[in-house]
């Protein structure tokens, strides 16, 4: 690594400068139990709010999210270890800021649940240049346009084939004309039926990927691809443990679909090893969890690099305003956790596109009606 | 990955079962602040101790540590997340306790915060073993022998060359015939003059190794490494940030020193990939953030397959007894945090060897009257 020659004054305030940082932690329960094959159900996603405060009254919102478990971990983070740092630091030195609160935890980071405390910072100080700026994210991060291609994410490996199909079609209703479905039953084989009857109900023109969330070995991931290609699968995600680079490789020279991977990502060295090695065809970071947005955009960058797309995990309401702004997109995920319902500006889809949103900002702004009620705690 | 068979029953309570899981943080201020190239300036050290026990009152003590960031964070995965998955189970299952705990957490997981807190349960939890089997560690983890090959670790950089002199000959003094030192000042050349003191003072025939916790470039790293060549240097920790496998190999290629690395390596796949990619002459797992005994030895085993040393980093009160076990073991370090002043059993020394306890369990008993006043807070 080099060694950074540091410029930033630390005794000058001004408007500029952090002024206050403020954290809520909720826990917002799903409607129904979703589930898929490594993670098992989940009933409710943690939400971490981080507001920072500039001396001028700006407020900046950050974020970022889980399945259910490490929310108060994270909680901890925000308020013992980064608040600290951040009181007094100038909101406009973002970069400089991320790579001060890697380092000071690097000894538990490198990833990890650090990587989502400090995406939950970086998202707050984006906002806050935006808004300086009177600039919506879409503009600022890259401005290739203010709309993308999008998928409808389902968690319904605990659907019957029943449910699964009609869900499909509620998706369709919306307008979507892409969708992804969770696949890892025990037998292949019944995952190969729901993706045959699927694809029957979609027709030819839907775009349509799968997703085994890591729970394949090598072997059975090659085994059900082979089975799958006839279905014209865009994407088969995950298809076993992040860490085996090189057994992704091996499945990717096996199989006619491409391959994708990033959720679990959570340094961008992470991503340089899984693209020199696991021949992936998309490449999925999450700005909750890989250092916010300047984190997703360092490997939006990576990516360009090797000519691959970049797509998005989760956090659909604010991945639509990055997505849109990448000459190189490839499908935002509209996830199955809702946390655009809980914000003034629910994702808007419209030609099957979903579209950014304009105001300056990174365009989230969490409805406090409706989240008040599953606040567990706040500093 | 594979998907493993389930044969653990729940149901019924024995005198193995876990009844209760109790969490300690401490913060323990050093003697004196202790320096080195990435992690500044460390004033104290956080401990955290995670107290099981189980249905007939065996009780089992574990920990993990940290430079002082992030304790509190583990506090809330060890009470919050943890202990509730723990209650209930059987003490003996550890391996199966292991994977469940990694997997209910991976999402946020994948090393980082999580090993640290698996590492505390994974501890506790072979201390319950041993007891129950009336073993010490060193026996039940490959009782290769009862005494190992160790080194003094100093945390210096910060030191003038006359107190790291100094500081030297304390070591000296006690016994040890090999000694590390920080590397890392801005002008290399500042850190050739203090190893070219430092092998002077020392004689010919003391084992002499470098740590420059990640702050060199690759480029800088090798021209450090071929100018200290001429002193006899066992190896040199961390040149370059972790996460460059590659760069490590560069490295490896460029100088006639052996590498080392291994205290920021927090899952056994980073552990696979470094012994594939970066040409490593040691291992240095810490069963403080690698998972405890568990991934402790499983990296042990990644090595002795590999024709590679194991070492150790950090705690070594615990670690005398693993590197003890293993035929394959090179050299323990004894750290300068001194958690093993505040146990029943310091470090205890004789010809230059480290000897293993031979109590039963791990052979770390805390010494409650000298950790009490550094509590911060329990469960």
């Amino acid at each position: 690594m080099l060694n950074t020659i540091s410029c930033v004054s630390h005794n000058e305030l001004s408007a500029t400068h952090i002024k206050a940082v403020k954290v809520e932690y909720y826990q917002v329960p799903l409607a129904e139990v979703l589930s898929d094959a490594k993670h098992g159900d989940h009933t409710c996603f943690e939400l971490l709010v981080c507001r920072i405060y500039c001396q001028d009254g700006t407020e900046g919102v950050g974020y970022t999210y889980t399945g259910g478990k490490g929310g108060r971990a994270i909680y901890s983070l925000l308020d013992d270890e980064l608040k600290p740092m951040l009181i007094g630091r100038d909101a406009s030195d973002i970069h400089a800021i991320w790579e001060d609160l890697g380092w000071h935890l690097h000894y538990v980071g490198r990833g990890g649940l650090v990587s989502f405390a400090i995406s939950a910072v970086d998202i707050a100080l984006w906002d806050i240049r935006c808004k300086r700026l009177n600039l919506p994210l879409w503009k600022l991060a890259g401005a290739a346009s203010n709309k993308t291609r999008c998928y409808a994410g389902g968690i319904d490996l605990n659907f019957s084939e029943q449910k699964l199909l009609k869900n499909i079609d509620s998706y369709l209703d919306r307008g979507f004309n892409a969708v992804k479905i969770k696949v890892g039953k025990d037998n292949y084989k019944e995952d190969v039926a729901r993706v045959a009857a699927v694809r029957e109900l979609i027709g030819k023109q839907t775009t349509f990927m799968v997703d085994a969330n890591y729970s394949m070995t090598v072997e059975k991931a090659i085994r059900f691809g082979r089975a799958i290609e006839q279905y014209d699968i865009t994407w088969f995600e995950e298809p076993t443990i992040p860490d085996d680079y090189e057994g992704y490789g091996r499945i990717a020279d096996s199989i006619n679909i491409a391959l994708a991977m990033g959720e679990n990502l959570h340094t961008i060295h992470e991503f340089t090893y899984a693209i020199r090695q696991a021949k992936l065809g998309f490449l999925q970071p999450d700005a909750s969890n890989i250092g916010g947005i300047t984190g997703w955009l360092k490997v939006a960058e990576l990516a360009y690099a090797h000519n691959l797309p970049v797509c998005s995990h989760g956090m659909h309401e604010l991945h639509v305003s990055l997505m849109s702004s990448q000459p190189h997109a490839g499908y935002l995920e509209v996830h199955s956790f809702p946390i655009d319902v809980y914000t003034t500006r629910p994702i808007v889809i419209a030609d099957g596109l979903a579209i950014a949103s304009d105001e300056p900002g990174t365009g989230v702004t969490f409805d406090e009606k409706l989240l008040r009620p599953h606040l567990i705690k706040q500093s």
